[in-house]
């Protein structure tokens, strides 16, 4: 144990640091369902912040919100093939539609064997096919394009393996759902959302990411281009942190999507789908936070600044609470979430544990010595440090104080990220690399499926992209010795 | 038909002026899954408004979000007795959780036999069992105590007879699960949540409410006792908008959540839940639109202004839209959202009768003639009235426009409201005034429930509830003679 809050040390144990981490900072449980977890207030407080300033870009970005069905009947499925192919494995089915009391046994309850449906509904595992089913009504013309939709909601993958936020069998996401009259304008559009949430990534959970494009074998069931953002963790392991996905024709031809064009003419639909889900709480978890709890970039801290009073008698107390609640008052005024900790059961070192667990980016500490001197101690989370600065002048630092740790935070992650790209040449020198420094490993790879699924079953490594821009270099991929045109970038992932 | 947009007269069928008004404005249709909606993004748009400003009111009372698993454990539904009588009847249940390709038909999928799940999860109807079993590992302590948490989720409540926002399968809503230490702060709570629903109906959606408690044969399955708030709709049926549940220590037993108290001893923990769904989106529409369309509070319009340019050349479009964009910044800027509406293919009557359908409170038309007077002409969508006002004053005059089309509006409600309350002292008189007037009736009733379902058997009228503060009055049951302690207050009820 590195610490007194039962968390392992990263360097210890990453995987059981995380988990103990999300369970600790009270993010999230497993919940009596299988798969399923409970989001705890506190995490759901940052996935709120995150929803609000996504759906903020959405809008910015001309896209309006609706809610479609959770049920997809089982025929939608089946209609696009790809589609049906790769979500069926994991589809929760439901048969009946209501329960009755068991004849056999008192007080239990069985499916009524008489509401069985006709026809299974799948709880969804994404909403191309409802979507694109309803598309079909509401587009005849190329008046009515483009199409440009996003749904909030919760989907259902069963998983047999699940981590908290990383992988769950239900989880909350956007899925954002286009229709244009030309492929250019799709593709357009594919991008468009690529990059914004690049963006997020970057500007608002301060994760640097790389922008690619997946293989044909790691595309999205249905999809002609998948485009992803991947993120690295700080034990070296990637997380695909978002997906964009351009979807051709393919849900149109499907669904019998078609338009009257400009000309006259009647031409299939083009599409695109894109989501973020709770995954990114996981990325934002794994990307910052220490051995001594969360780090949260100060954008999406549900408390931004913890005040704590040091005090010995009630006297103290009073005095010190005047101050502090005029520092609190300026500071909520220019916009910043503050939380005045004056819990008297508990002492102050006990509360700057609990606040350093819980990510909160500025702690303020002030007793009456600081009320005589006229100074306040002033202490930031991401690099543990501290200062005592004068009373006077703290309500106008702490905005800049928030902006730097933002910085220092993504910069930290950032040149973790840059330092841990390695381009290796041999297959020996990717599993040395793989397991001493891990990170992203540019390689040369035949284009064989085959190949990629070997390296896979001997390093765990996988492809996680190519990146946009990626230099065209001739070389023989390392492992069959065939010819490459470009490098690839491998490495372990969640 | 009353109108060229497709509705019928709300006089000549209110049912069918309601469906067709909820498609033709684009608020919702029915999804090709049965009995589930999909709410269209102009009808997200409200409730969205609806969300936002509920989450306020809920945080602002003390409560935190969080989120819990979409499936519910059959064994754990069975816990609370009446709770699995009152929604066994309508539960889909999730019995697979893997499809396959058919055998017996290419490209078919079926439910995997193999995928049988041991213990059937039901798609929640309400998260009081699984949120109950959580608390049991949240509350040791009275220190835990009070809980406050909220959830917005989706819920599925098989309806054989479904209507657009009134009554569907698939439902978007909040619940809120609280949990306390002792029975006075629980009512204390059940009775804050009902009258912040109250308050919201008739502040934000303008919609006048009566605050009331259901009878026993009418209260939510599990709890002690149900609040609720009844609404009058144009046509004199009620429609209940909001409940909220006094669960006494039901779910507490049912799941054994315990808590040492203060002094040391051990004690179940006091429960409450309340909710308000996509049924008030209903509430909203019936309550106050007319045979041209929507009418909406300005609070809740995604669109508070339109601007329509009156113009015959270019050249007048560039005039216009000059001094438009001008007044659409400047409403903006007063946080009042515009739209000016400068498509170039439709004539301005073409835009005004959408922009009633789709109940924008204020339009404002401006031609070249208004340039040269210096003036404009304002419509209020409530009253259909119009008066042409100087374009200098348009910007200070329209906030204060919006205000009084709120107060009309709910003005307007409140008067049918309070002339729709007819006391009766005899069942015949009680038959004529429903079916002459509507609206709620003050009656006497023995309290037994034999007689309230003879009433409803003959009548199709329902109790709708027993206001708050309801006067003691000692009478006879109108249909037996019987006596009885106050009136209630009965109605035909959506």
């Amino acid at each position: 144990m590195s610490n007194n809050k039962g968390i392992p040390a990263r360097a210890e144990n990453y995987s059981e640091w995380y988990n103990e981490l999300v369970k600790k900072a009270d993010l999230a449980e497993h919940s009596a369902v299988k798969g399923c977890m409970v989001i705890k207030p506190y995490g759901y407080a940052i996935w709120e912040k995150m929803q609000a300033q996504l759906d903020k870009i959405f809008k910015d970005t001309g896209h309006s919100n609706a809610y479609f069905p959770l049920f997809v009947p089982k025929s939608f499925l089946e209609k696009e093939e790809g589609h049906a192919e790769g979500f069926a494995k994991e589809c929760a089915v439901v048969t009946h539609y209501r329960l009755k009391a068991d004849p056999n046994e008192k007080g239990k309850l069985i499916a009524d064997p008489d509401s069985r449906l006709d026809e299974e509904l799948i709880v969804r595992p994404t909403s191309e096919a409802v979507i694109w089913n309803t598309y079909r009504n509401w587009i005849q013309s190329y008046r009515d394009l483009p199409l440009l939709i996003n749904q909030w909601a919760n989907v259902v993958r069963w998983e047999m393996r699940t981590r908290l936020f990383l992988r769950t069998t239900e989880f909350l996401w956007q899925e954002g759902h286009t229709a244009h009259a030309t492929k250019a304008e799709a593709i357009e559009e594919t991008e468009r959302m690529l990059h914004v949430y690049a963006e997020f990534a970057e500007k608002h959970l301060a994760v640097p990411v790389i922008r690619g494009i997946k293989t044909e074998n790691e595309k999205f069931a249905g999809a002609e281009t998948t485009y992803c953002i991947e993120a690295l963790m700080q034990n070296g392991w990637a997380l695909q942190a978002g997906t964009s996905h351009f979807l051709g024709q393919n849900f149109a031809k499907a669904f019998d999507v078609r338009f009257t064009t400009r000309e006259g003419t009647q031409d299939l639909v083009w599409g695109t789908s894109w989501g973020v889900s709770t995954r990114l709480m996981g990325a934002l978890i794994m990307a910052h936070s220490d051995d001594e709890g969360l780090v949260l970039p100060p954008g999406l801290a549900p408390i931004q600044v913890v005040i704590v009073p040091i005090y010995r008698s009630e006297e103290e107390l009073a005095r010190v609470t005047a101050q502090a609640l005029e520092i609190k008052a300026e500071l909520q005024k220019a916009g910043i979430s503050v939380r005045y900790d004056d819990r008297d059961t508990l002492r102050p070192g006990f509360k700057f544990a609990e606040w350093e667990l819980k990510g909160v980016p500025v702690r303020l500490a002030l007793g009456p010595k600081d009320l005589d001197n006229g100074t306040i101690e002033v202490a930031r989370r991401d690099l543990k440090t501290k200062e005592v600065l004068p009373l006077a002048t703290v309500a106008q630092h702490v905005p800049t104080l928030l902006a730097a740790i933002h910085d220092q935070i993504y910069t930290k992650a950032l040149t973790y990220r840059d330092s841990h790209i390695t381009p290796v040449n041999s297959y020996d020198e990717f599993k040395q690399v793989l397991e001493t420094k891990g990170g992203f490993i540019a390689a040369h790879w035949d284009g064989d499926f085959a190949t990629a699924d070997r390296i896979k079953d001997e390093t765990k490594a996988t492809i996680r992209c190519i990146p946009l821009g990626n230099p065209a270099e001739l070389g023989t991929c390392m492992v069959t010795g065939r010819p490459s045109q470009q490098r690839v970038l491998f490495a372990r992932a969640y």
